[in-house]
């Protein structure tokens, strides 16, 4: 086992230093392409199991060509590049023992953030070298989630007459911004799928426990807001302009104003406001990014609702024309309370200290389109965490895990393909 | 001249002890009926000289029905009051000379202010005993203004041989708000009019001054906006109201931002909001009461225009119902230039220092109605100032007129009916 | 009992006819204090058992005597008229058995709202002629609560042999608004006590159910802010003005966006809002009735702080003058667990189906006053709901309750007051 | 002059080529430091003729010395770049006649705007082949200017003889954004002239005509204001944060709001608003590009005071803090009519049609410190327009200007020279 944890921190660090943004990791993909193969899983990349027309916020046409040249000049395996060339860069990985079985899946998403990483002389990576090469930085834990889907599959390998039916290794783009699941979903790759299990790194769990089944995800929608208007000269014709940057400005505050809502939780959030082009000049551009979010899909869906109209309102006040773009969705979901149980047992086999269930208000996460459409099916679905004690909390410059919690969780996760594997 | 001066003030004061509201000169207006038709005048009153379809802002039947009970009891003459008693309280009177010549004409406003007037020790009405009896006061000189129109028709009916043609003295209701004189233009009353002249006193014009052509008035339009949405319970079920009351914030606030416009001065105020009905309950009400002016009429209509736009994006930003009615209108009009100089030369001919034009911004007036229908017609129209010394500026609770002004002002428009009347 | 009955409704009726708002209840109290001296009960009155200092949102002076001389011709006792003629209306009513004991307290409060009551042919108070006699309603039961509260007494006076220790009735006035509580609790009333129960008739629980601790209040302050800047012309000098309607215009909307709290439930409205005084006056004044919530009196704080940054802003960006003056406030509470539990027990003795605790949201309280200082002392404290069927929801214009709850409801009190004066 | 002619075209279009933003006009002053000494004008360079302190606005030193990379790399003039590698780029040129007489000056402006330049098919300088080589433009026809002002420069040098006194060529930097002249101003460049001339093309004047006096020029502030707040998850503890955008959001729309003014025109512009930095996040800062003006500078102080309490109140009623960095200024100015005259008959002279004033409200210009300090020193001032036909207005991408106009500028502006050197 030493091995395996010594490989599984290499893993994760070579991810570090090279982070990806959503729709853009090619470099990790064709990485894991060809890990996965050289262990012997059948492969399925790219539009293979990806619905284009699912992608959501997906990058130009210009900015995937440049992450491509970059990928292909920092490591990128050239063999499965072509695959991933267009931004398709999800992979399916299956192992079938060949005995009669049930499909069971674990998902794995790879995506980093464009936040730029402390190089404060106490942040690890710097010390230990592994620092981001470029401006983007894994600050949520995913080169641990991909690390730690190699090492699961290598046990699979090792160790596959402990194991029946099938197993399914989703490793999934564009998980930040809730953008890259439903593109899977939409292409079937959980059709054929009895259990689903996505793990998540940290979350306020410490290191050495496990939650088998967090429930506390919010629905949520990402909305990209335009305002187009005319521009004019503001000293000399300020009557023949169409303000686009008021428009904006009403939108921000009335979104904020948006009722409180007595069934749960709601929140609304516009994170970057962009509009103007001179000083002298009436606005006739501004772009908003929102989401909204809600405790259900319905108070998500009341939070959006409200929201379109007061965009179009704001659009109308100034005479401006609006467009709205849905760039991320993500649904609620409970877990499978059958399948927490068992996943629960086998943490605790694992020697960690397991609860089954937890309600806290997380984030957003679009795993729950892949759990909606298992249980709909008729199958048992799971969102577990996998504590680790953080250098600094998820989405800041100096987060950090502990690389300690790498291997147990391997282990927990490749106990429970073997438990669920006997029915 | 010593017995129409103190027949002067004893009118002014008169009025001026009993003020009424606009398309509520019950009282005024009978006693101008009774006056007149003594001097020899026939008379067109009410319904008559108005149009119904286009009174603006009037009041309702109730107020309108308690208010005759007040003029009733409040010396109103009883003889007239049936044909003043649904608020139409226009008098044309029309004097002819049976010898050939044009038709002249003079408007008078007769309407007062909702405010309280001053009890100050210093204040000349208190101190003479005509301050106001009720809780209306006279606070811009229209009382001034409707004992001028009588003084003038005494001199006509005395000095009739100085005369040709026709003079008719048009006793208009509802100046304040620019609500009234459209119903007099619109039933046709200056349909026969070869020149026309209003009048009004003070206006920042000394006592002693004249000034022949005002031409800085402003177009504008009253709007009565509301906004209709549901109420709910507060703290336990604030998403099922639709706010009326958020929606009128964002409009007072977007109106006041309404560009300003290089073609020349605009206007815009929200005077009052009303708004919700209980501290804990999600308004469903709302309503203010809007203005907009511009140096011109199409400088008015575009505040007016995009006034709506913000009004209509208001509502629908939080979902609520609106409706806009427009209370009042007044155009921009500029005074015939030949006119000016021939009523410029009656006040010089009458002791006051006369100055032809004005282009000082005023505040807007209806009577531009008037005008702009006159000259259409190819007839000649202007505004004139009858300075004074005010103790208090216009709409002021102490606002106050130097009573010696009055017998100059009169003497003045005579002389002018005496010189139209030659051609 | 049939007598009690009939008493139960002969009194709730006639509370009907004549609602009485907070601070106000003269004819009430004066009634409630004839009623209960007669029964044998020691009686305080007025300012024996409230804080002057600490009553919010009193009337003013000229209020307070214009609904005394209405009471005085409405069928106060003239004998206690005076004790509660300044609006101290509070009574504090003691059962003293003489036997050694606990000191059990009942709150019952006796303010109406102003709501117009509805004149429909369906609704009960038309048809049984007992619809309010002037403009208020009791649209919320506390005319059931003050009945039910001479029922307990009655019960009290008539079994006096099965109770031990000292019973406390205390009539509070203004509990709407949330403004009466806190003045009877800084009087001392409670300082004695040992168990105390609040009541309150409906809020969902049907007819024939009772809830023991009702737990949901939120705690909440009321504000009322006023805006004062400086009138003057819009169209002629807008330059001269101070807007104060521009100023709360910007409050409102951002007041009601104060970001939402991961903590609990929050809650914010601007029930009312009033601004200006003509139309082409720049408005000088504003007035803004506001209420926050929070699920616990932390997040109030939240609310009550962020509100008044937003309040001094919105008047800064504006240059005009703020004030706001707290007129309610209430805290959030939790009842004692072992009081619940004898009180459902005592329900479900008088026939009712009980259940123990309901965390359902509701309102606010400011019952939560005289728990909070019950438990703060070590005695045991809650609220309890009496269930009705409900004509239509609490402060409705078509209020009403099914009077075949009030008996039921008297019985468990009464019933509780055997059972507390036990231990 | 067919060779003067020539020359005026040939330096224009090597300036439109390439365009310098303010204060990095390095390649720009070099060439005209060149030029201006072969033909015998004594220089003074940079930190020789600009106030340090009075420069507002200016670029980074990254920008500057990126700048500066640029400017070697396109034919900057390597001898004079040292003086200007600070990006202080302001040159006096001066040609002492040896003769008594009066000190001339004559501004012209160098600077370019940030616009990318039209590719149309239509544009001459894409057919003619000078469009620029990078993302600035001459947008506003500055590289004419600076073409007119050699070309006076070899009038000036060729015949000498013609004139008295001396003549000051001031080549100023960074007009754009109005930030330029005062620092010139403050170094004393205008100390010792009796006459200045600032010259624009275009401005709606056409070809072939000239106003010898334009008084139009409104009184401007240009202010960089920043919003600080705190960040944090928008999901998850969005309480922690303090948001700037919606400090910014209200400032925007607060400084629209501000009331006009009656005692002239007025102007406010937010041209850009950039804020936030990830949908998710709480954004923690905003950026605004503000500009006021006034027809008076009292009435852009009016606007510019107003703007200060919106923005601080902005920031109170969010708890952010903010800074507002002054970034330009203009005041108001009157040419001085002796001198219009005397001017207007040199541009009649020269062919011209020219009306001596022009009181058309246009932008803002800095040349007004200029002429300022010179009338307040006892000398005259004037700003001329230099008629010609626009492919587009300026600011627009597809502005271009009639090269024919060049030549009649120049020996307008030498005309002055002459019939100034006189007295």
């Amino acid at each position: 086992m030493k091995t395996l944890e010594n490989k599984l921190i290499e893993w994760r660090r070579d991810f570090h230093r090279y982070p990806e943004l959503g729709f853009l990791e090619m470099r990790t993909a064709t990485i894991v392409a060809e890990t996965l193969e050289k262990l012997g899983f059948e492969l399925q990349i790219g539009r293979e199991v990806m619905s284009a027309e699912h992608c959501m916020g997906k990058p130009s046409d210009e900015e995937t060509q440049a992450h491509l040249n970059w990928a292909e000049e920092n490591g990128a395996v050239e063999k499965y590049l072509e695959q991933v060339s267009e931004g398709y860069t999800g992979i399916v990985a299956t192992w079938d023992t060949g005995k009669p079985g049930p499909t069971v899946a674990y998902r794995v998403d790879m995506d980093a953030l464009p936040i730029y990483e402390s190089s404060s002389g106490d942040h690890v990576p710097l010390n230990q070298d592994f620092r981001s090469t470029n401006t983007e930085m894994h600050a949520c834990g995913h080169d641990a989630h991909t690390s730690i889907g190699l090492g699961l599959a290598t046990l699979i390998s090792e160790n596959s007459d402990r194991l029946k039916g099938r197993i399914k290794l989703i490793f999934q783009p564009a998980e930040e911004g809730a953008r890259g699941a439903i593109s899977m979903v939409r292409a079937g790759v959980v059709d054929d799928v009895d259990h689903f299990i996505a793990t998540h790194i940290g979350l306020s769990v410490p290191h050495n426990h496990f939650v088998a089944s967090n429930n506390g995800f919010l629905a949520t929608s990402k909305m990209d807001v335009s305002f187009k208007g005319v521009s004019s000269h503001a000293g000399g014709k300020p009557e023949e302009g169409r303000n686009a940057m008021l428009a904006a400005a009403n939108a921000v505050i009335n979104l904020s104003a948006i009722p409180r809502n007595s069934q749960g939780m709601t929140r609304v959030n516009v994170g970057e406001l962009h509009a103007g082009s001179g000083r002298n000049v009436i606005a006739d551009r501004a772009a908003l990014k929102v989401e909204t979010r809600g405790e259900t899909s319905e108070l998500n869906d009341y939070m959006k609702n409200y929201a379109e109209s007061v965009i179009s309102g704001a659009a109308q006040m100034h005479q401006v024309e609006y467009a709205i773009e849905i760039v991320g969705e993500g649904i609620s979901a409970k877990g499978s309370p059958e399948l927490a149980v068992r996943l629960h047992d086998c943490a605790e086999k694992s020697g960690l200290i397991s609860q089954v269930e937890s309600n806290e208000a997380a984030g957003s996460e679009d795993a729950t389109f892949f759990m909606d459409a298992v249980q709909k099916q008729g199958g048992f679905a799971t969102y577990c965490i996998l504590g680790t004690d953080l250098a600094a909390g998820h989405h800041n410059e100096k987060f950090d895990v502990n690389e300690d919690s790498l291997l147990p969780g391997v282990q927990t996760l490749f106990e429970s393909a073997v438990e669920l594997s006997r029915r």
